[in-house]
């Protein structure tokens, strides 16, 4: 069964794989799974078609016969729950791993995602710099306690899961902000993530996307 | 086997059932599952005892013999995976309830959350009034376009799920602030999920702790 998913025709972070379609391209790509894009402009995402697969006007979407779903966390999960590569067989290490996917959606990206809709959405108020260190000063927190808690692991828990793909994911958004890069051992496990071979191969097609786009 | 969930002694929200542990409460109350509560001090949840079980200083925890779990989303669907009545059986509809998992925490409660630290890290900033509104019209958006899924639907998708009860929780917490009573459905939806018998239980046994601490 053909499975397609939606993404930017453009995206707003110039191919820099930020943008929430590379986690499931990362994530089929970890299981092998081949997948078609449906590439969808900014208008197109706030559209009734798109509407009734995507609520919030968002992307990624993910089809596959019947089964509609959005939320990259769940098809990620959904990815990993269905093909072998991203949850371990013993089942209390694949309830850590879900266990991390959600540490990383919704104890780390928050607070990261706070200092990236400053900028945009506050970056020409009189307060910004001020309260950009407040933020600053809270992610560091986190990032702080991840770092604490990775120590000299390779993985979050073991081998590599769908945990480690989210949190790397949502860590690369501090990347060249300066707050990871103060965490060596969380910067090196970034790097071990982007050096997986699906890695390249996700952030390869995302990115050409991006190309083709700005050639046109 | 037993299961141990920790919760705060004295709950910053007073016993209003906003902190995490409910939703696990809730989540144990509609599967039956008979459960005990460690308490822990703010001072507690910062040193290494608990910080082993959990890395960032927060409730609540879940163990079960040998498996231990943070991340009260990874808890309830934990809880969700292993007894009756959170997830449909059906395959498809299973992994839309999981979707709405994800969508009430990582697309519905950053926004909302935004506005309660606005409060507590920001509220006798110079800039506070004003960038609340910029906040609101955020939250707005989004309780807009779930309004709009949600429609005259009893819940987000078929039976009650883990996703209702997830969403459910993620709306009280914009309660009495104006925004979620602006959208007469939401408010209707968030009245069904406090009605059902479950979640009272789960409330009155958070209650319960506050007054016992409030009490001495």
């Amino acid at each position: 069964m053909t499975i397609t998913i939606t993404a930017f025709e453009s995206s707003p972070d110039r191919g820099r794989g930020l943008a929430r379609d590379m986690r499931v391209r990362w994530a089929l790509e970890e299981v092998g799974q081949p997948y078609e894009v449906r590439l969808l402009s900014f208008k197109a995402m706030k559209e009734p078609p798109h509407l009734a697969l995507q609520p919030f006007g968002q992307i990624p979407t993910y089809e596959e016969g019947d089964l509609s779903l959005f939320e990259s966390g769940a098809i990620v999960l959904h990815i990993a729950e269905r093909h072998a590569g991203l949850l371990p067989d013993d089942a209390h290490a694949r309830a850590r791993a879900i266990m991390w996917i959600f540490a990383a959606l919704t104890t780390m990206e928050p607070t990261i995602v706070e200092r990236e809709s400053a900028r945009y959405l506050e970056g020409d108020r009189s307060w910004y710099e001020e309260r950009l260190a407040l933020v600053d000063e809270r992610i560091r927190k986190r990032l702080g306690d991840l770092s604490n808690r990775l120590g000299d692991r390779e993985w979050l828990d073991g081998a590599f899961s769908a945990g480690d793909l989210e949190m790397v994911s949502v860590l690369l958004r501090a990347k060249g902000s300066g707050l990871l890069e103060a965490y060596t051992n969380l910067a090196a496990y970034v790097a071990r993530g982007q050096a997986r071979p699906a890695y390249k191969r996700a952030f390869d097609a995302q990115r050409a996307v991006f190309l083709a786009a700005s050639s046109r």
